[in-house]
């Protein structure tokens, strides 16, 4: 804070009345003025998106987050909401691009710089109910910590990340998660029995704790869900839990076409209960990272690969396998398959899907795309999207992979320069032409929201400026992220 | 129409310029002015709640329900929507009390009367997605039709209940529905992919087709789900179904109370994930229903008895009553079992559940309250609600029976004046006070609205009045449901 040039207030607890009456709340070890204990709040992992914080704040209770927002409210302070830092679109960081600019800029945030609300400190874990499956945890908590917690008790949470071990249940649900298993369990606002929320006036919204059925009034917590921060901010979360399921079996299957693997999906979804998980990738792909890793084909080469992962709490790996095993031999369109019903071998067959990532980002830094499509466009997409990005970029390289269960596959572009939006918005508009998503389960944050129109209507936007103007008049929460600003505050 | 006295232009398309313009829209045979022809759409189920509908209008398309809303909000006419007409709560019906009165009544509502809006004729169903399990039906067609149309394709919907012959898709989205089946599959909400509905003036909210992943902006399909009608009129619904389960099992088990019930609940839902139902019934409700229907106990007469009921898409009724029974011959609290594994077996045992309603009707018109009791609180409850009925009604006779695995128990009281709430509002104090629901699955209504208060604080209350202005302005649809409207609608 030192830094502060004098002609400037802001930063300076000192000087800025804000910082001064936020630091009353939470104390002085939790306001971060300080540029280099700001920095790791002010850019996301990515390294794509970063701005100005005026502050960074950290509230230990709920009532602290009440205090907090209040005090923004009567300063007319714009606010971001972080958890872990895990997002995908920009939603988690300032926008401010300077500190010194005034508050008149052209980007729709004050240019002071927002106050950065980190929610790591609520981190509580519990009351847990062993009998019913329920846990009730701070927003800050993250999803491997509530795991570790619960799974002793024959628990788990139905949705998992790769980003565990950082991505917290708030941001989470703010985000409406997805993952692996959403084609079993749902996203993350299936697995939410209830909320506690702060409006930016400090108004507390829902509660915990939640009950199982309970039909008296609006589902307020089904509209924070997916809403990234721009409506409340989320304190407290109860989760419903699902059985933890100790063993089980993963199969690689090689398949023709994704016409063959959507059928054979579809019998599965009917026939196999057990099914946790039905991802997809495709030869190039897996060719990518054998290279990579130094890995072999576990199967016969084949153009599309699926993988699936099967389990129930009630039966060991065995049992499960033996009813996978009977719906894969009497379906004529496996070409080869490969199973596991142990650990090892689970994680040996998961890496040829889990190391996409990493495979991909070694030939470069691609442009990632996450979108869902219509089943019934699915089985063309492949090679109708090739089609679209080599329009446009000749020499891209285009590696598809993801949650077939969900119609969901990323589409990893590479050749491209980094900040040339071209082949970007060419897919997401044929996307949207196939009626499509141009965002299943990243978020719209600030990276998307140019495209928003694409794939809702007038009417439909309209209806979420009102949401939003009802909770949070001054757009003070999240300014920027999913819709644009009204223009009394661009 | 002829009955209207000639200082009333109401209720006559040719002297009311609002019915002119709705006729013009559905065409005369889908707007009924007839006092006649009115009169099933002005008065529910129960026959407790009716009122005077200025008409009735029938659209038989979303672009008719969106001309119809035009010209309601053109008209300044309130709007109430009905589905099935199976709600307890009364907020189907209008409830104007007079059509001649005029428009600056005490009631809240339009005293014209409301324009009854029937999606009765919303009915299509379809196109159904056989391999991914989808269904996209119009609101007015009834769960028993839906049902009809996906069970050959293997599927089923996922919330099941008593009415399902009358009542609608659109109904039970507007209202959660719940029903027995909601500890494997959730309630309503948690089967809809997508839903088209129409805001107060005209604007199309959400959409279908929709996706089984879609991060792209508010989730307002998740805030109209519950909302009882007066956010804006749901026209469509898309479904997500569940693979259709073939064969039952069905377990009546006695138990000394309900801690132990609770406690092998819990061992259940870890163990046991074919389980659908774990409904909750005591000795005297029983005793109640063999002498009504001249059955003897199917098992030695306990104090609790819970009704199970397991199935699995995969596994034949006999696989699954073998995990079930493993299970029950372990489990040093249970007092007498009986089983069935057959379609006629099955029912035979239900009926100790079902026949509950009828049993209790058959001794006079009880009063019903439908409420959730959090999961610690339970065990104690049932001693705790008889002694304060009996505090007030010391002749009153209570009957409890519900859904064990939500929490959820209708409290049944007879021997108490109709229209005399202090028994009624005892109850639900005591239930709010400790932490529970007023309204479990059959929402607020207008029967519940007074009571809100109970569980909802001011802060709560008023972000829910925030979003009703949101979204309908005026606070013409449903007025009076669920929040009392504003003074200036008074």
């Amino acid at each position: 804070m030192t830094n502060a040039p004098a002609s400037d207030p802001f930063g300076d607890p000192g000087r800025d009345p804000l910082l001064a009456a936020l630091r009353s709340v939470v104390g002085p070890t939790h306001l971060l003025t300080d540029p280099d204990l700001r920095a790791p709040y002010e850019t996301d992992w990515t390294r794509r998106f970063h701005g100005h914080a005026r502050c960074v704040v950290r509230p230990g209770t709920t009532a602290e987050v009440v205090a907090v927002l209040q005090h923004c409210t009567e300063h007319g302070a714009d606010i971001v909401t972080q958890g872990g830092n895990t997002g995908l679109v920009g939603a988690g960081v300032p926008r401010s691009s300077s500190r010194n600019s005034s508050r008149s800029g052209s980007q729709g945030i004050a240019q002071a710089g927002e106050v950065l609300l980190s929610l790591a400190r609520l981190d509580h874990i519990g009351p847990i109910d062993t009998d019913h499956g329920e846990v009730t945890v701070g927003a800050g908590a993250t999803l491997a910590a509530v795991r570790a917690a619960v799974t002793p008790h024959g628990w788990d949470v139905g949705v998992d990340l790769a980003s565990r071990d950082s991505a917290t249940i708030g941001g989470m649900v703010a985000t409406n998660a997805g993952g692996a298993h959403l084609l079993r369990y749902g996203p993350m606002v299936g697995q939410v029995l209830g909320l506690e929320a702060v409006r930016v006036d400090g108004a507390v919204i829902s509660r915990v704790p939640a009950l199982r059925k309970d039909n008296s009034g609006y589902r307020v917590a089904g509209l924070l869900a997916g809403s990234e921060g721009t409506l409340a901010v989320i304190t407290q979360v109860q989760l419903a839990l699902v059985p933890l399921i100790a063993e089980r079996c993963v199969a690689l299957v090689g398949l023709d076409d994704l016409r063959d693997a959507l059928r054979l999906l579809g019998r599965l979804r009917r026939e196999l209960p057990s099914l946790l998980a039905a991802e997809v990738c495709f030869a190039d792909g897996i060719d990518l990272v054998c290279a990579y890793a130094g890995l072999s084909w576990p199967i016969q080469r084949s153009p599309v690969v699926l993988l699936l992962e099967c389990g129930d709490a009630s039966r060991s790996a065995a049992q499960v396998l033996d009813e996978l095993g009977m719906i894969l031999d009497t379906a004529s369109a496996v070409r080869a398959s490969a199973v596991a019903n142990d650990a090892a071998g689970a994680e040996r067959l998961w890496q040829y899907r889990d190391r996409h990532t990493e495979a991909i980002s070694s030939l470069g830094i691609p442009h990632k795309l996450d979108v869902t499509i219509p089943f019934d466009a699915l089985a063309a997409f492949p090679d109708q999207v090739q089609a679209t990005i080599r329009a446009i970029a000749p020499d891209a390289r285009v590696v598809l992979f993801g949650h077939l269960g969900d119609g969901n596959l990323h589409v990893n572009i590479l050749g491209l320069a980094p900040d040339d939006d071209t082949v970007d918005e060419a897919v997401l508009r044929f996307v949207a032409e196939l009626g499509g998503s141009i965002s299943a389960e990243h978020g719209i944050g600030v990276a998307k929201r140019e495209f928003l129109t694409l794939v809702r209507t007038p009417d439909e936007l309209d209806t979420m400026r009102a949401l939003k103007t009802a909770l949070d008049p001054g757009w003070r929460l999240n300014p920027g992220v999913l819709l644009t600003p009204p223009d009394s505050r661009r």
